[in-house]
């Protein structure tokens, strides 16, 4: 087991009716005014944003509005987001939406912050926050895990190059998280999210690390709740047991729980980044679901024995000891299926990529070249290549 | 899925020789004066406290020496404490050891915080801490889960009474755990943590809750690992793996994760407090298995499908749908026969308790017939004689 530290400082009021505490949350820290920051008019016309607006005043804080962040939240929305925040004296982030809001509620905080560099180095890895702003959140989808986690990802549409980075000054200070709000989610959007929660688990759970058998049990308990719950929500968007259990796993699967003692990378997430950063009409989930199959079936035999526990621990495959390949191919299978049956793409060409774009894809994301992926099989250039192809 | 708020504030610095970090870690409180609170003679002998005074040194820092916390700490210890810390001008409390050190110390924060306050009547429910003392601990005994917790206990044993009670003010800044530092910790005192480990995350699952599947999962991961980790532990004191598990598995047994939608009440701790406040010598964890089985043996009729999952998921029992009582009593056994294999009591005569103290411990325990503790069956004060009874 390799030394860590755990660090989750994030307060998370979860449940029925939680959000209309965010005046009184918001308080405990004294803003002079508060950014209210959010997507498209779905978290207008819920009637969420004027809620919180009612909230703040009745505690009697200055706020100001910024919507309109797109999916795959990009640089020049967090460009303006700082402005504003500089221009009116604003001391305190509030997100209302998904992954891309929080994101780019992170990136202003940060850029807000440090106003004298330039908030796409963070991305960049060419500097480091060194303090932020106090940041919240109120969770209008479960997938991405920004809520309690330490990354932050943005996307440079006209470089297309989309980036993220882990830092202790991401994490948000409170998460408000109502699986109620997520109702409307319809059923693409919430599937995408299983993929990216889930994934978030599994990314950490096939990175290289001995000895870790509580933080695999616990990662096996969150892809296994998650598979469930992601089906369930689908089957009746109004479950809330679904919901719930569906969104408390988008937090802990991406908090750090599920690493400890174990390397970290999201070596799959770095292979989809490229594809939606170069076209952000690709959802992130999607592309997650199109490329891991792949990735698995390329990398499986550099650690056999690991595949051999995720096919019997979450897929319930009974290990043929004398193959052991059929059992880890049966459970990459099953893994296939799934997403197929949650209406997820397995390919590439359904999300309209081609054998034209792989090596520049390939390219961009071994940064040149100059980058190896971490795994039990470590991927360079050649090997991303291999994987984008098998995806085809 | 009952609303709940989760809050694990404590940054963890987890593996091999974190505890030389400790000077910087509390240079950035930025202290006047740190107490060093410690137990017995062992965190001398080990070099350990030397090692946290040369650290403070190195920054410059001033601190103050008390030790000698017994196990079940005691209000006399928490009083002089308290005084020191006044005379002294101590603004930051460092705990060295386990459970006992570091609840002594949280009582510590919280009286020298709130002088005005009766320190014991936090512990009496009389009142509550509004403010702390910042405060660290280097783990010295994988066990009470307090490095992460928001409880403290403490006996008064003049009266016989032993107290605990959660509040935010309890949390650890950080916690500093190598398991090497545990290397030397006996048979029977790994045994009695590996106990209490299980147990506060065993007592959340058996409280009422519905659709919590996600956090089951998670409380089952934590029960299978404690048990595999404490008897290895057992058979070989210097496995590193096993006692890396079993430290981690401590810390997140009793920081509220495995408790999140359910109700919370750690049901048979409460008939444990009122065994080792009556005789401080009964250590808490050999308390807890010598009355686990009698408690289950009595309650289990009140949820049979809890119980069965449990028996399945835990033990891998067999469920036996025809007689289900069959399938838990086996898994009760053999939840019995690990507490023998590691050398725990599981009646309490073996500890010394015999029948005419049992309508006494009766009464302490319901507050004088006033108290019923939750559950699928909630106990008052007949019941909870019947299961002193059965644990006889």
């Amino acid at each position: 087991m390799e030394n860590f530290i755990y660090d989750t400082p994030t307060r998370v009021y979860f449940g029925k009716g939680q959000e209309k505490k965010v005046g009184e949350i918001i308080a405990e820290y004294g803003p002079k005014k508060v950014l209210i920051h959010y997507g498209g008019g779905s978290a207008v016309r819920s009637g969420l944003i004027g809620l919180v607006e009612e909230c703040l005043k009745a505690q009697g804080i200055a706020y100001v509005l910024l919507g309109g962040v797109q999916p795959n939240p990009e640089i020049k929305m967090v460009r303006r987001g700082i402005q504003l925040c500089l221009d009116e004296g604003v001391d305190f982030i509030l997100a209302v939406g998904g992954g891309s809001v929080m994101d780019s509620a992170k990136a202003i905080a940060n850029g807000a912050a440090n106003p004298d560099v330039d908030v796409w180095d963070f991305n960049m890895g060419k500097a480091q926050p060194k303090k932020t702003l106090p940041k919240g959140c109120i969770l209008m989808l479960a997938a991405a895990g920004s809520e309690m986690s330490n990354s932050c990802v943005i996307t440079d549409e006209e470089q297309g190059e989309k980036r993220g980075y882990g830092s202790p000054m991401n994490r948000m200070n409170f998460a408000i998280e109502n699986p109620e709000l997520t109702y409307t989610v319809d059923a693409y959007q919430t599937a995408c999210g299983a993929v990216d929660i889930a994934m978030h688990t599994m990314e950490r759970y096939f990175c290289p690390g001995e000895d870790t058998y509580l933080t695999d049990a616990l990662a096996e308990a969150v892809m296994k709740c998650t598979i469930k719950a992601g089906a369930d929500c689908i089957k009746n968007p109004t479950d809330y047991a679904a919901r719930a259990n569906m969104m408390w796993a988008s937090s802990l699967a991406h908090n750090g729980l599920t690493q400890c003692g174990r390397q970290f990378q999201l070596v799959v997430h770095q292979l989809e980044h490229e594809l939606s950063g170069m076209d952000p009409k690709i959802a992130h989930g999607a592309g997650l679901a199109a490329l891991w199959c792949s990735w698995a079936r390329y990398v499986y035999q550099a650690n056999i024995q690991r595949f051999l526990q995720w096919s019997n621990h979450v897929w319930n495959v009974d290990v043929d000891y004398e193959h052991p390949e059929k059992t880890i191919l049966k459970a990459i299978d099953l893994q296939e299926e799934y997403y197929r049956a949650i209406g997820m793409p397995t390919s590439l060409r359904e999300l309209g990529v081609g054998e034209e774009s792989l090596e520049m894809l390939s390219d961009r994301c071994s940064r040149g070249k100059t980058r190896t992926l971490i795994g039990y099989k470590p991927l360079a250039y050649e090997d991303i290549l291999a994987i984008y192809r098998m995806a085809l």
